[in-house]
């Protein structure tokens, strides 16, 4: 929460142009934490994962900042290049691509995509002649608010054979990624991932192959509730983990920052549109929101992320409360199996203020589920 | 699945326009559907649930067959008044209104709502004075594949005093409500929501307030993979359960279809992106489609809805497939902890037909995560 963010909601409700939800990002945030990024990992890239928030000012501002950019789509590299990044400063990131989609890419001038098995391999080196590939490995997300599944990645000893393959082909064999799990909040956890990465780059050098390039991945968290260590410490225990592993042959090193990047730079606001009892002995009260899971909050899926919320009464004694959203929905819950202490004072009609809400929350809005639009957003 | 539908996405592929996942809904279905529940519950009202899919060409038509309509927000009230809908056929049928919302409902004409506790009956009286409010009750959901949580409601010994309420400040203490959950496969299922509201009625009536409705809600299932009673199955079991609970004087009913009424009317169109295994050991086939839980799919959160997939392979044998999505986002997996039994012959860019996909997936459909666009919608 940043006065610039206060006075701005201030303006808005006291213009009368207070109509729901919406989220407000401070690009002094994001420029203070591009920099802490750029100073606790001197020597990595930054690529910043468009996904966890493409506003036009957002990658405008990292674009002059001389951040790259991390794409899932060839709709994130075109942001990308329409806030001012050459090509050369775009990865597209996502190890499942349509073969056009590559081609449109590659017509876009971008030469770094990233695989993770034969198949994918095939279509880049059909769709993107000579560019440059990373292959994904698994990797172990304990330790992660936000886990990672089998979905993206191959078994550490399968991802020779595969950039081997790329380099059969004419590709340039890159590099490795992994990714820790997005909200890491264990430094360590890039450890194991590293002592992975240089097995791999011995095993393609002893076949010729020379590999440049280990992409760190993104993970590093944002505060939410719970206390996390600073980009420093993520960045101290990285160095030594890839000096433990690499010696003095450290690669060239990137990392893909989104939620760490923009998550404490927004903040909505919301209302409490209901507060009621289910029985007379319901011992719980229900809170409802303007907002929910359709509209902004998809993160607390499963309760993973817990947001910080603020209200005009926190002066007061707090009840644990469900919260939901306003939808038909009966999925449309957001804190319930813990439920979130909230003012015992706390009205229907009150504003809510929903912290760490930068990254993951407008793209994942509905376009219209139950006639509710998608959360608004202003960056200032 | 029908002719007409297969016709559409053959001509549309031929003229070249295939460019991405869409779905595509045959009118003709929607009214097969609406004269079904017509003919199944002769005597009861039918609402249909707009948030099921709110396409104005659906609307239209169930207007003008002689639909009401079950809206959640004010923007689907004004999309059931702008598809032919007189106020009168309007319910707002969301238990979590903003009061302002209510005032704007009550300017279209709306004089019926839908409450579950007394906040909720104080701002209709305020909002809407002299409207019908029926009062929502909890509800048990065994048996439904999509569950219904205690988001929505309150405990039936509840009801009479809520009511009591509305009818103190002025409103029609109208009747009561149900949701016996969505996919409901148990036809029986009514009946002890139909004991507890005829309790409900024979309370209020003691205190000199008749109740004229029932709500009995949605859960009319589509079929997916199981399959499911016809719909004249579930309205002879309801009939019964009237006839039991309220004997001669069986109230005005209302039914509020929505999975039922549109669900089997559209199929989508997707694509196969990529099919690989995690390592060479590796006894399961991931693959990914361009279409997941962000543009369309996304009741299939917990694997709750399993649709029915056809393929151009369908006649060769199946293995055990991880289905999943395009997005970075590694929640975007349809069926991972039950695999889905896929043709060993499939290929990338191969066509997969889903269906069943009628209701609940385009505006689910997220507004641009990871750059992916809404579901495409083709109402035929």
């Amino acid at each position: 929460m940043t006065d610039r963010i206060l006075e701005f909601l201030r303006h808005r409700r006291e213009k009368g142009l207070d109509s729901g939800p919406c989220l407000v990002v401070d690009l002094d945030v994001v420029r203070d934490n591009y920099n802490a990024f750029a100073k606790a990992l001197p020597d990595t890239r930054v690529f910043y994962a468009v996904k966890a928030n493409p506003a036009l000012e957002v990658l405008s501002l990292l674009a002059d900042l001389g951040s790259c950019f991390d794409c899932a789509s060839v709709v994130e590299i075109e942001q990308a290049l329409a806030a001012g990044a050459a090509p050369d400063r775009v990865s597209f990131g996502n190890t499942i691509k349509k073969e056009r989609d590559i081609a449109r890419a590659f017509a876009l001038g971008v030469r770094l995509f990233a695989v993770d098995c034969d198949a994918e391999v095939e279509k880049v080196a059909r769709a993107a002649p000579g560019a440059k590939v990373f292959c994904r490995m698994l990797c172990d997300g304990v330790g992660a608010e936000w886990p990672l599944s089998r979905k993206f990645g191959c078994a550490p000893d399968m991802a020779p054979r595969v950039l081997e393959h790329a380099h059969r082909l004419g590709l340039e064999a890159y590099g490795l990624s992994f990714h820790v799990g997005s909200q890491q909040r264990n430094p360590r956890m890039w450890n194991g991932a590293l002592k992975a990465a240089a097995g791999v780059f011995r095993e393609l050098a002893e076949r010729g192959i020379v590999l440049q390039m280990v992409n760190l991945g993104g993970g590093f968290p944002t505060r939410y509730l719970k206390r996390v260590s600073s980009v420093r410490t993520y960045g101290d225990a990285i160095f030594r983990a890839l000096r433990r592993h690499f010696g003095n042959q450290i690669p060239e090193t990137i990392i893909e920052p989104g939620r760490g990047m923009v998550g404490d730079a927004g903040m909505i606001e919301a209302e409490v549109v209901l507060i009621s009892k289910k029985s007379d002995d319901d011992e719980l009260k229900w809170v409802y929101l303007d907002i929910g899971k359709f509209n902004g909050l998809a993160e607390t899926m499963d309760e993973m992320i817990r947001y910080p919320i603020r209200t005009d009464y926190d002066a007061d004694p707090r009840e644990p409360c469900v919260l939901a959203g306003p939808t038909c929905d009966s999925v449309d819950v957001l804190y319930e199996k813990e439920p979130y202490p909230l003012p015992i004072s706390l009205e229907i009609g009150a504003k809510v203020l929903i912290e760490g809400t930068g990254a993951y929350t407008t793209t994942y809005s509905a376009v219209g589920f139950n006639g509710f639009p998608p959360l608004q957003s202003f960056v200032i």
